[in-house]
């Protein structure tokens, strides 16, 4: 690993005396909360982690994840269930549709919190989901409530709601201090999509 | 891709009319900054872009990230230079070693900027390494301006400096909300490393 610099005397390995399935909120209005998920998706792959990731609200325009997934060599699975975000200019899809799909998404989420068949899940936009009300406080609070304790949970999207703050463990807030698309930057593929 | 839901009459394939590198600086106290780096690596790799990270003060701790590039089908690096966080407790090596491994460390990505042998370039707790004159704002800024402008540059680690902030393109501040560690909970694998 190490081509420069001269090397430590040793690489530890840490080892966690108690291991246990945390609950991360990434929110926020900036740029980092998907790709931030993404990361953490990354990284459990190295430790040979499972992994699944659905995504909310996502499925009408191509994200390089979808293929990122398909180059690496371990267990994890991508989901894009939506029809892109509801409510914003340009998607034709009225609210009633980005429902169902959420509602679906949410009964799949339940599926894998339960199945046992992944160490990680990552719920991509949720939080936006919960606050568009394609799907419910209860619902979400559920799956929280019935999350086994080894199974890492994440939920990214803006304005996550209080209580689902107040159930997890990490939660961190992504703030905008300034975004290339305000100078009339198109998004960029490998940053942005 | 889709499982569940109904789907989108079409998937949009977005294609800027107008292709540019940016400058991305994430930054702030909060947990997700070397993670969405590293989400952006993996997004940029469905792209089939050429990704080269390089990790300033880390080296000394193993993380996922390290076996996870070499479970990807695709063109990504990493290269981890350092000997750990500089200054915090429990790391036993001097200011002169850490500033001669991060000074090899901005030689490095010198080399990679003008090589063009990558199209996405991560310096990973570079803020940090500056912060900490480890290295000189000269030379950060050195990079920022003899950078192709095809080429993506991140940035990642707490209390960037102003003068690359004011360079960046796209700017986040992922900020602590809470964090388990608060609560004596161990670093988890796959999450915090």
């Amino acid at each position: 690993m190490h081509k420069r610099g001269t090397k430590p005397d040793k690489i530890d390995r840490l080892e966690p005396k108690v291991r246990q399935g945390l609950i991360v909120v990434i929110t926020g209005n900036g740029k980092g909360k998907t790709t931030a998920a993404l990361g953490m998706a990354l990284r459990a792959c190295g430790h040979r982690m499972r992994v699944c990731i659905i995504q909310f609200m996502k499925g009408d325009i191509y994200a390089g994840e979808w293929d990122a997934v398909r180059q690496m060599d371990c267990d994890i699975e991508l989901i894009a269930t939506g029809k892109g975000f509801c409510g914003i200019q340009g998607n034709p899809y009225p609210w009633t549709e980005h429902r169902a799909n959420a509602q679906d998404a949410i009964d799949l989420a339940n599926e894998k919190l339960t199945a046992g068949c992944c160490d990680l899940l990552i719920l991509d936009e949720i939080n936006n989901a919960l606050k568009l009300k394609l799907i419910d406080l209860d619902q979400v609070l559920a799956l929280l409530q019935t999350r086994p304790p080894m199974l890492h949970l994440v939920l990214t999207g803006r304005d996550a709601h209080p209580e689902v703050v107040a159930l997890a463990d990490t939660v961190s807030e992504v703030r905008e201090i300034k975004h290339a698309y305000r100078r009339d930057i198109e998004p960029q593929p490998g940053i942005d999509y």
